[in-house]
């Protein structure tokens, strides 16, 4: 195989991880970002922590990195579930031993840095790209848009800059190139629990801790050093909301009584909320991803979702991982890995994005309709039972690593079955009888 | 009221007309666009003509430009549909008199700037926009996007620049911005069908003409010098395609195949399909269109849809209608017109976009399935018994003012109606009875 010259743009994970995958197979690799190296500054306080599952792992995995960025994660088993006025309830995530990991972004970023640069990759940060010829795979950096630009050509470009992406912004500007972003009207807001005075954590460490309450939502994952990193999920307008939450005192007020079990930790939560920037989440689609065998999209410059199911990082993970099957698989024709790419993957990050999208909508309802907790409540008592025929969504989502859009297919399968039990008369009282089981097992 | 310093970027259609709507409430307005005077170079081979319809004159009857218009129109009745080994056939589109309306773009676009300039419009041509500074309603315009830039700023901006709109750009890098851009897989080409000797129209002058042929199209409307402007639709890739059309022999024989009656006009219409550029067809969608009481979209910069229902500048020119309703309702407040506006037109908008892509559907099926042209013919029956029960939708969208909203709506619940009808059994053969007449009437 040809050596080629490779320009990433974007030193996040995905464009670290990328670069490591193509620095190891010969190519010489380097990383532009417009942002300063993030082992030289304080990471921003508008992180949500990662939860790395099986795509995630698989693709470190393939270039030995897995078990060295397990020491940076700590394994969630279960969700932890605050309701008040009742004792905390946990629900297992899969089999024994599966388990989602808490990563903070900051830290595995600085790791995956440190990483590429031992593997030889070239990072210029602080450069930011301007402009893209697509055509002749170059790109233009300066100061400002309007200062004076440096360029440079190379062989391969890929776009690992993010929902907000520079590079996909060229190809963006082409005829027939399709795109949508779609924003939700919830915003969210990183908080943080400190550890204990010993050092430790002070909600059980190996679960993921979620308050939910309807149109609003809390969650909660450990960090290493005793630390939790909570995001605070709050639509945007209305009744409650970060529009009406505009004094310390009314934000005081509002953990107060939405989030009792936290109470101790209400000074740091309101300082945080009022210290910390409010974000937006956006679904983001385009198609195509890729530029002759000039350019390609990876991570969420292709594809941006909501962060309801944790699986953007493993999105774009996987990207990386079938990337590099399909150079193995077709050697030195870029363009036909590249249109390989797209074509494997857009189905895929299309189904994880309708997925992520369902589970927002799905999170504000789960505490208020009792037909939906019912359903829920009868699909987990038959998977049980025959763990064979009914593997719930969020494990083929998160414990496989099988298509993204075979676990929505089966999915929607599994709800129009269950919509039809629903409608078994008093099905409330007899959801756990061997006729509802053998009513489901008729249907499959 | 107040007078104000209005700056609206684009010269088009819409750009104009709204233009005279302003300076004749009194405000001082100034037309910026990137191109050249349209009166003073020849008009690109890239245009489909213009059918204007009832929302499209109402715009202009509401400014007195009705009657001036019209004499540059040419009203079409009927529909010739030009089907292989068949006599032309027609189909009139409304009720007597109802027609829509062929103009020429470049004709009517030069008339509306003598119109505007009339009325003291000023314009500034050969002028780009690079960028907006939206909160403070000042533009920057330039040679190139690096040359030193000259800033203006005015009370209010219009965005009336299309379907790439720059102004939009802007407003679409800001957060919580939704937006969506969709192109079909079929491309559009101009071509021209000249007068005959004595100058005369070829074709008859008050039809639409159609030659439908599954999965492409020609269409061809009148323009006052006896020419007709035929585009020609044709998927870009595919057996035939414009991917494969390109050798003169090859599209000589495409329009001896497919159109026969033409076959006079081959050596013209090979011509024109070799210099004339083929262009994509895009949907695009965002939200919001405003921007506090300073930016405003207007036409295709907030709303683009493909042009299958003739309804493009006509949409235009209603969101012009609608604003001007608005500020005289609400007077001054120019954050409420604003607000006013895009929350009324926006439902709309989205409903001719859908009605617009479910036409480019429906074209492509009409020829080939048997079930749907019989569908078409019970309707087509039924509302001639009924007319005051049954109005179809493309007369509600063509022949009327109302929502385009309830154009869709009301015709979704028509297709659920027929949807029932056509599984009477042995529907083919009393498609005209009283029973299938009854049926039809129960549900409504």
């Amino acid at each position: 195989m040809k050596n080629r010259d490779i320009a990433i743009i974007g030193s996040g994970l995905v464009g670290s991880l990328l670069s490591i995958y193509l620095i190891k197979k010969g190519h010489k690799v380097t990383v532009f970002d417009r942002r300063p190296d993030i082992r030289t500054i304080q990471f921003s306080g508008r992180s949500i922590n990662l939860a790395m599952s099986n795509r995630g792992w698989n693709a470190l995995h393939a270039v030995g990195l897995e078990e060295e960025i397990k020491k940076i994660a700590i394994p969630l088993y279960q969700r932890a579930m605050h309701v008040n006025d009742q004792p905390v309830y946990f629900q297992k995530y899969g089999k024994e031993g599966e388990a989602i990991w808490s990563i903070s972004r900051g830290v595995l970023n600085r790791r995956m840095i440190d990483l590429a640069e031992a593997a030889g990759v070239k990072f210029k940060f602080n450069e930011k790209v301007w402009d893209v010829n697509l055509p002749e795979a170059k790109i233009y950096t300066g100061e400002t848009e309007k200062s004076e630009w440096k360029a440079y050509t190379f062989d391969h470009i890929f776009g690992c800059d993010g929902a907000f992406s520079r590079v996909r912004h060229k190809m963006q500007r082409r005829s027939r190139f399709d795109y949508s972003q779609d924003f939700i009207d919830v915003g969210y807001k990183e908080l943080t629990i400190a550890p204990d005075e010993n050092g430790n954590h002070k909600l059980d460490k190996n679960s993921f801790h979620i308050w939910p309450r309807g149109k609003f939502m809390l969650i909660a994952m450990p960090n290493l050093d005793g630390s939790f990193t909570c995001t605070l999920f709050l639509p945007f307008e209305g009744d409650v909301s970060f529009e009406t939450l505009t004094t310390e005192e009314k934000a005081k007020d509002f953990f107060k009584e939405y989030f009792p079990n936290v109470r101790k930790e209400i000074e740091d939560l309101t300082k945080d909320f009022f210290k910390n920037p409010t974000s937006a989440m956006v679904t983001m689609k385009c198609f195509p991803w890729t530029y002759w065998d000039k350019v390609a999209l990876v991570g969420d410059s292709a594809h941006a979702i909501v962060p309801f199911y944790g699986q953007g990082m493993n999105a774009g993970f996987e990207d990386i991982f079938v990337l590099n099957q399909l150079m193995e698989e077709l050697g030195d024709d870029w363009e036909a890995v590249f249109k390989a790419y797209e074509k494997e993957r857009k189905p895929n990050t299309d189904a994880i994005a309708e997925l992520s999208y369902r589970n927002f909508i799905e999170m504000s309802k789960k505490t208020a309709d009792p037909n939906f907790l019912l359903q829920k409540k009868i699909e987990k008592h038959f998977a049980k039972n025959h763990p064979d025929k009914w593997i719930p969504v969020y494990s083929r989502v998160t414990f496989s690593d099988k298509p993204y859009s075979d676990a929505l297919h089966i999915g929607d399968e599994q709800e129009r079955i269950m919509k039809e039990i629903m409608k078994i008369p008093d099905i409330e009282s007899k959801w756990d009888s061997k006729e509802v089981e053998e009513k489901i097992l008729s249907y499959l």
